[in-house]
């Protein structure tokens, strides 16, 4: 990691990082569901990065960092290392760009996140199951190819690039006049929380971090004022299984994250099934924990900020990723019940 | 019916419409999915009515066609008589406005949606299979109670309420830059279809209808250039089973459908599974009957008006309705495959 890339982004580099962007991902809906909002007791804006282009959220940041490397850099090719969904957008982002991608993967991974990455032209190395076991192998690689490492969470293009799902969020429920009191944001490695507390914290709305209880390193981090290694234990929800927060992405996350919630598979399960139901939407595991931790918590009580605010609560949640097969779809139906809906 | 009811809605009708629902209704998203095109050949926008309140679009008419009541009429209540969809509709409108309500209703209509109806405070009486059935007892307690009748599609505030769909998406879709070529649209009694047209035709794009093989009403009725009554078979579309098409809704239909799909079960189920995959929305069976006939059919063949378009065409598709319980959606998982994924 160079000087440069220890500089902290601003919300300069996500509105940047939104123009060079905007021709290659979408546009994804912020959606509301009336029967959501009566289980929830709040109103809900879900931005649906579950429709985004490689299913996730993840492209955002990888178009961002890719589109910054020059002719000879993308000639020497790329190489990640990532559970899934960033491997998939570093795949899409290579082929948009014309080069060479590497993946390190976990021996793990979905399969669907898998074939995926190989069918976009991506060649994939499987090496362990932490994000540390495959990061050395990348790194390995780099050394003897001189591809260009992008990095998963902790750099400042990846951090702006994912900074413009917040982005859009705020601008297209301003557009229909709402104001959003907080946002919701899945934790893995930070990418997603740091870009949104960068875009949040322009617009007085406050960040409120959900992770899986067996993978808190945000939260435990947050709590020690410092960064903490955890061990990350099974979760349903394996893309937000890193063993540390990323350094970039913790010094902005600790300076604007107004809460942070944990939350166990029953209760993801649970709002992954209660989001088919009522919002009519299929995320994956990861993407359905932001909605998991606020259906699980009383947010107004955890915010003193929002103590005083008129009810309901405007919330948005970040649903971060669909990509999940559909037997899978079918099993968590039959295995979680969705909460009650409410008439 | 009284005689103004045989006058055609307009489009003027359908803009006075969506002035009037529009403080009780959502402005449900224009989906895309660049995963779903690359499996259509076509560039597709989802109207998500499946997001809608009461979970389909059918609300919308009943909205519009109750409030156009006096208080008088209202206190005397309304009656309708549906498959499931237009029923909740009616329940919700009818809480909305403060007037009790009754709904005749399949005695194999889906629990979950005799249960929304039970839960908005209707009254339900079971009544047969078919829409004759259950018309005729719900003309019979108007008659004796003197409870006006909420008609399920043929009727002009109801074809104007649903119109407002078709109206939002070609709203929603030209402040994106994009002009749509063609619309599909589920055809039931014809109601949606018809509001449809309406909008369709002042904007230059071309209205394709898409039902069940087994109960091909629509298909046959211009195949005939008349009515056509028609004995529904089996399908997986419950709220696509009508003996017949509308009168007022047939005689806009011939003018504007440009041509009439069919689809099987096989057809509609993969559909429902390939929507849920890739543009991760779930939708009731009737609700993937019109992406259905985007995926069984070449459409630039089917009319010749698109035959000189420039590929790829552009074509929106309305996901009618998405009340679905989470074991049914399990099931359909399980026993349909998508279509393949392209990258």
């Amino acid at each position: 990691v160079s000087d440069s890339a220890k500089l902290l982004p601003t919300i300069d580099d996500v509105h940047q990082a939104a123009r060079f962007i905007a021709r290659h991902v979408e546009r994804t809906p912020a959606l509301h569901s009336y029967a959501l909002d009566s289980i929830a007791g709040c109103e809900l804006w879900l931005k649906a990065e579950n429709l985004q282009r490689v299913g996730a959220f993840k492209v955002r940041g990888a178009i961002n960092a890719m589109g910054r490397l020059d002719a000879t850099e993308r000639a020497r090719g790329v190489v990640t290392f990532s559970s899934g969904n960033h491997a998939q957008a570093v795949a899409y982002a290579a082929r948009v760009h014309g080069c060479p991608a590497t993946v390190a993967m976990p021996t793990d991974a979905p399969r669907i996140k898998v074939a995926a990455v190989k069918a976009m032209g991506a060649e994939v190395i499987f090496a362990g199951t932490t994000s540390d076991d495959r990061k050395v192998v990348a790194l390995e690689v780099a050394e003897r190819t001189g591809a260009a490492v992008i990095q998963p969470f902790d750099h400042p293009h990846i951090i702006a690039g994912q900074g413009t799902a917040t982005l859009e969020l705020l601008e297209q429920t301003a557009q229909l006049g709402v104001k959003l009191d907080a946002i919701v944001v899945p934790v893995g490695g930070g990418g997603l929380i740091a870009g949104a507390c960068l875009v949040a914290a322009a617009h007085d709305v406050a960040v409120i971090s959900s992770e899986p209880a067996v993978c808190d390193a945000l939260a435990k981090s947050l709590e020690a004022g410092e960064r903490v290694v955890v061990q990350p234990g099974d979760t349903i929800a394996d893309g937000l299984k890193p063993t540390m927060i990323g350094e970039l992405n913790f010094a902005i996350a600790k300076q604007h994250v107004a809460a942070s919630l944990r939350v166990d598979d029953e209760q993801i399960g649970r709002a992954l099934v209660t989001l088919a139901v009522t919002a009519k939407s299929v995320v994956e595991p990861s993407g359905a924990t932001a909605l998991a931790g606020v259906l699980a918590h009383d947010i107004a009580a955890l915010v003193p900020a929002l103590a005083g605010r008129r009810a309901p609560l405007r919330v948005g949640v970040v649903l971060s990723g669909g990509n999940i097969a559909a037997e899978r779809v079918a099993q968590m139906l039959s295995h979680y019940r969705p909460h009650p809906r409410k008439w």
